[in-house]
């Protein structure tokens, strides 16, 4: 089961061991500062619940979802407004791996099936998460 | 190989064991009559056939889609129309699985790869086959 | 300036002075009870205010389609829920125009441009508002 | 005759006339810096060219495009790398505006027949001109 | 009310007054043989017919669309197996004014209103009727 | 990580070996010349290189798309202009292992998860990259 949301972020690729210039020459345009609507595609998976016939219940998940991501990263700079990317370039990839790290922690063990962060109409990422049983 | 189609169906969320109120608080909104253009997506699998070029005519496919969801399911009221929502609640998560036990008998078999049924633009359900010999 | 919102109804296209049959003959399926995702996008006309640079708070836009489209057609029937439709047929044409009333009256005057309502993938009605000094 | 393209930008709704406290009474949540993939729809109008049949050279148009759209605002913060937000707020009813009057500027007079810009999903603006004979 | 129908149709931008040469001089890559899904959307004007709610039965609709475009266009070439580009190049500019002008014959008089014909994700084209009480 | 591109070409579904009526008895229309815009999705898998976040330089991907398949396909006729259906029919199978094959070649080894080739709206083809210690 997905449910997708869309946040409004700024962001620059950027290392801070490294000067503007080297910047520059590693990452091109993107080591400017420009900005993305993500949109962020998040699966559980599991049974659905005898009693609700949901895997999980869409409010809850919308409601962790909000408080998770949305409070995070909506209407942030990803460089200058968040904790992760100090040491870490806030690619796709690297801001798909944080996110991921945020709702193992807070969904129930075992129900994160993979996400898919898409920057742009026609780039996006995939974190898999193994089945434990698989 | 996949195969999109879509159909209009009304629903509601609604355990007849339950009591009006009991089914309000359980489902909120949901448990009064709405309607959705449901999209589904059926992904079929295997090499493609040397003669055609094709793992299964689209022809064919299409066919069997029109006669086993499209007739049941398009301009029907899901729990007044159809007999599998008495003891069920027609969540997205029950109708891919109904739709699942259809496909199932109407492909030839190991065939049926899984399927995505989506009811709007922010929420979908997958349900995926595991490979006989994987 | 648009805003696009989506709603859940369900409906049947019926002429209460018709009988079932006529119904049929005259509607095809579309007689029988079924639902749609609505895709509703609503534009306002004018000058950016010079304070805010927006030609009206988005804020305030969402909130009256909140209160004036959404309590009043999410999650509901047309045809048994809602006033509009003991007289005509819940086409998108007829419901096109029930919004565009309502809106009217909701909205500050001539600020409404038109608004398009499309039931689903391949099919839409739009209502244009002649401009006052067009 | 219509092209669509996309850029990158960051940005946040501020006037500079007013402390960082009342820019987030006035804006909200926008008052702080966020990014957007703006999509960008440009309408040029007239006749084809019966020698080549088509209204304006494609090509012709996406090298306008690329010189006076994207290379002033794809990966660009629309406050402080561009001139056009000192005394305007950088909603996307302003940029549209800062973007018709590049293009009155670049394309053949009359040409420009309207501009879409979309920063998100379900929200855009559009700024049409009127012909001059009609 | 707008209908969306899609056409598959292979193509080269060629004008036969010339060699082969200057076609690709004048044309580049489009003067080879190359092909598009065509989407075109049909929009008819009119006050909903109050026996039926709609301001055409799009039945109706989809049976001209049939006959007039799929037919003629829908796996078709279009310098080899259509009348229309013998003096023409099949630009998506010229593809539109034909479809107009079979479009005029076929809906009764005074009810198109446009048409909208995209040849891919980034680039179409409109043909605008003037309402003859405009 | 998925990179998403669009191409234009013309084809026809015909087996060399077989006569015209008979290419039509098995293929349909399909049998005559017709053309698409094919919309193929490439996705590489890795863990993101410490020193860039990425899995693979997105310019790099880019290069290596325009280059193999760009060239290849775009403005191109499958059957005529392309040596690769010869002996085989260009069905959206077919062509997505071509593509596979020479995407396998020019990536390095292992990179290559899955390609996802979309021929028209609602009709795609996956073809799936086992592990090497899956």
């Amino acid at each position: 089961m997905t449910r997708a949301i869309e946040f409004s972020s700024s962001l620059r690729f950027e290392r801070r061991d490294l000067s503007p210039d080297e910047n520059r020459r590693l990452f091109g345009p993107r080591a400017a500062r420009h900005g993305h609507n993500y949109l962020l595609e998040v699966t559980v998976r599991g049974e659905p619940d005898p009693r609700t016939g949901m895997v999980m219940d869409l409010a809850e998940l919308k409601a962790i979802l909000e408080r998770e991501i949305m409070r995070r990263f909506d209407h942030r700079d990803l460089n200058d407004d968040t904790p992760w990317f100090e040491k870490r370039v806030p690619t796709a990839e690297n801001l798909a791996l944080v996110i991921r790290d945020l709702l193992l922690e807070a969904l129930p063990p075992g129900m994160l099936d993979r996400i898919r962060l898409q920057p742009d109409q026609d780039h996006w990422v995939e974190v898999v998460e193994e089945a434990a049983d698989a």
